[in-house]
């Protein structure tokens, strides 16, 4: 653990949750009680709930008021209506809480000026009673290594990335989409209006977190902008910072400023501000997603631009190498030995071995040598195979051809255990070569594959398109920080 | 049916199938045979295998040459080797047979002068006998009126889009693709090296197919740039015409030479060449695609630029509108009358009446009225929608709700008939207000809600920023065919 401030927060012991209805798990505050007890929460720390109406909610024993929960009480979470809060300020300040999150919504966003005054109002006093305020408008904390999560299907497991969002439904999109992908979550915050801590904040415990490596966040607007950009600054020399900025049009700005009382501010000071701190900008959510993935994984090696492509049909093929010079990556015309090799024992009708390597083989061990021949070739810097007994949908070998035992039970723990060793031959292939490997592979059927693949360091992505511009921003970035201190 | 000289080709009587394996139904030739049997070819027009080593393939009575065939046979499939193709060519022009379509691969596209110098010659002998060549190196024809498919999983009720490639994979990704989106074919044609037949004459077929209304293609090279401009314009004149161009960067030009034989040309002649013909040039697989589905639904009659959002989280609409106006649409704030109406039944907190349509409401009943205001706004000339009683991946309502009841047999049934009634939803509500309304709706579960909602003529589109591209670019054709005759 660190010294920063910060560090408590994220490592609460007792929770109460305020505001709780009489049902106890119905409604979105109900879903953190019972996510939170579901975990086991309240047998480990202490939970909860608050409600003067019942005495029982959820099988846990519901108490009045904050007051008269036993002592201490960290961190509230709190849905109460707007104008109540002061007067949970005032209960937190007395009883010791240390952080108060504000799922509530109605202040600043709203653009009444009434509530913005009460959002600032709430704040001050909070402050000076050292009690730290999380939101309002957000969903909170996710803190896998403490079983706090907002919600019920993120990973148990922690991981290396830290997440910090203005936005909770983009919160949810960061972390279980990039779940699936195999990536695990040091700390999440959706921390929606910022009116009291913010990304400067987050940032700067970030930087220092030890069980943290990688930064991630989505961002709407900045109100202290020196701060921000000292913090960012300090983040992205020591850790791949990414930031995706929402409002960069004024359609996008209104909806930020109705949604988290943002001011989103000029795009073109945003992006110079990341440009001079080191950090990557992500344009879209599929680009900080996979940004994260290229950071994370053998990827964030590559030496340079050129990529050899393996595998896949012809007009396929075609399409991709324009997708790889789309994105400012070559595709290097093979080596005429490394030609000569291939030709040794791929055949001629319908394929090339210029590269893109056009191939028509199935054979597992023949994959494998292409795979070696291409890799040892000079101009290569990454691979990007879409084969090795693994289609584009899932592991093919006999796929469609299992005939009934498709519906047979131990057809999917079948194709589960070939989706693995189609992931391992990745990983093997990347560990003998010394050049990072990318997989190609998405849809439904991709999960198991993905998973194994991301835990040997091995990158999925979903197209060539992707892939490609993850690996040509990461160089773009890489370019920039020169100067600054390695930080792989 | 046109009296267009290639119409004949679209429906051939008996077919042969020269170089089937002794096995029938292996490799792809195999699959030919396989799925024209499966259709019931052999019992409507006749289905001739051919192989001198065996008496009967897959039930067939197989023939040792074409000429032993019964007569009269229309058109061949072949996949002999290439240096077997010339006796071929004549024991077609012995048989009076109309087209060949030579799977075969192996001869321009391998670079060797030799085999290029073979395939011309193979041409001239065609031509002259009268015999007109698909191909060679292609999957050939599908035309599902006739039961002709080269792809097992095809439909098989035609439609009015089509479709003309150079790529066999990638033919089956723009009609598979596609299917799974409702769209429905007249033909697809895949044509390979394109040595007798080239895309100007299936442009000009397409022209005047009177089963065609919107025509799509892949090119990776053109030989005779008057006439395919000629083609090209007389085409996109009448029906909307979206062209793939592969090869556009040199190493993709590398491929498609590989691939193709194609000489990829220059892109910025062929950009023009689009422009001045009216014709949309599509830049990738999606793009084609969703433009295909732009062309083919109400979204074609779009009147403009305004679009109204309506649903989802906060910061995801906040991306939402940041990616319509990268796409060059407009967000419009709604007038004040609308967001008065709107603001009579939406709650405050944590929404915006502003547009994006930000709401947290989940009854059916109070969305229709949402949408029917938001429709009536002078501003909006489309309306992206992402909530009407169904999620961003399938049917909501009760999802995740059911319980045990998600493993019930009649789940999947009842699950399906929300996809349908949420498609009737956004049917209706497009019927009633005038406008184009457009489904977001992605993933797994999204086959019956897209089919649905494609047959009574709504676009459905993975995302915001796809629908959006979409949008752009037919504004943006529209207004370059200005003086040519409307096609809608």
């Amino acid at each position: 653990m660190s010294e920063h401030p910060l560090e408590q927060i994220f490592h609460p012991r007792a929770i109460a949750v305020v505001g709780v209805p009489s049902q106890g798990t119905s409604g979105r505050i109900g879903d953190f009680l019972g996510s939170l007890k579901a975990a086991g929460y309240h047998e480990q720390h202490g939970l909860y709930p608050v409600n003067p109406k019942t005495e029982e909610v959820a099988g846990l024993r519901c108490y009045p008021t904050l007051l008269d929960c036993p002592d201490p009480v960290d961190h509230v979470i709190s849905q109460i209506p707007a104008r109540a809060v002061p007067l949970l300020v005032e209960q937190c300040a007395e009883k010791g809480v240390r952080s108060l999150h504000l799922f509530t919504a109605g202040f600043s966003e709203t653009g009444d000026a009434e509530m913005a005054a009460l959002e600032r109002e709430i704040v001050e006093r909070a402050r000076a009673a050292g009690v730290r305020v999380i939101g309002p408008n957000c969903m909170g904390l996710y803190v896998p290594a403490e079983r706090l999560s907002f919600m019920g299907g993120f990973p148990t497991e922690p991981g290396h990335v830290l997440l910090l969002s203005q936005s909770g439904a983009n919160a949810s999109a960061v972390v279980g989409g990039l779940a699936q992908r195999g990536v695990r979550f040091s700390k999440a915050i959706s921390f929606g209006n910022g009116a009291d801590l913010q990304a400067h904040d987050f940032l700067d415990y970030a930087a220092t977190d030890p069980e943290t490596e990688v930064v991630t966040a989505y961002i709407e607007g900045v109100t202290e902008g020196r701060n921000f950009f000292e913090a960012l600054k300090r983040c992205a020399a020591v850790k791949p910072t990414i930031i995706l900025k929402g409002g960069i049009h004024p359609a996008g700005a209104r909806a930020a400023h109705s949604h988290t009382g943002s001011l989103a501010g000029s795009i073109d000071i945003f992006e110079a501000l990341c440009r001079q701190s080191g950090a990557i900008r992500a344009t879209s959510m599929d680009d900080l997603h996979d940004l994260v993935i290229a950071v994370t994984t053998e990827v964030r090696r590559v030496a340079g631009r050129g990529v050899a492509l393996v595998g896949g049909g012809g007009g396929i093929a075609v399409l991709s190498a324009d997708a790889i010079a789309t994105a400012g990556l070559d595709l290097p015309e093979l080596p005429a030995e490394t030609q000569r090799q291939l030709r040794e024992f791929i055949p001629v009708a319908g394929t090339s071995v210029r590269n893109p390597i056009d191939i028509n083989i199935g054979a597992s061990d023949d994959m494998r040598r292409v795979y070696r021949i291409v890799a040892a070739a000079e101009p290569v810097d990454v691979i990007f195979g879409t084969s090795f007994g693994v289609g584009p949908s899932g592991p093919a070998g006999n796929q469609g051809r299992d005939g009934d035992a498709a519906d047979d039970a131990g057809a999917a723990e079948r194709a589960a255990e070939r989706a693995r060793q189609a992931a391992d031959s990745f990983a093997e292939l990347q560990e003998e070569s010394g050049i990072p490997v990318v997989a190609l592979q998405g849809g439904p059927q991709a999960g198991t594959f993905q998973q194994r693949a991301y835990e040997r360091g091995v990158a999925v992505f979903p197209t060539v398109e992707r892939a490609a511009r993850a690996i040509g921003m990461l160089l773009e970035w890489r370019t920039r920080r020169e100067g600054l201190p390695a930080i792989f």
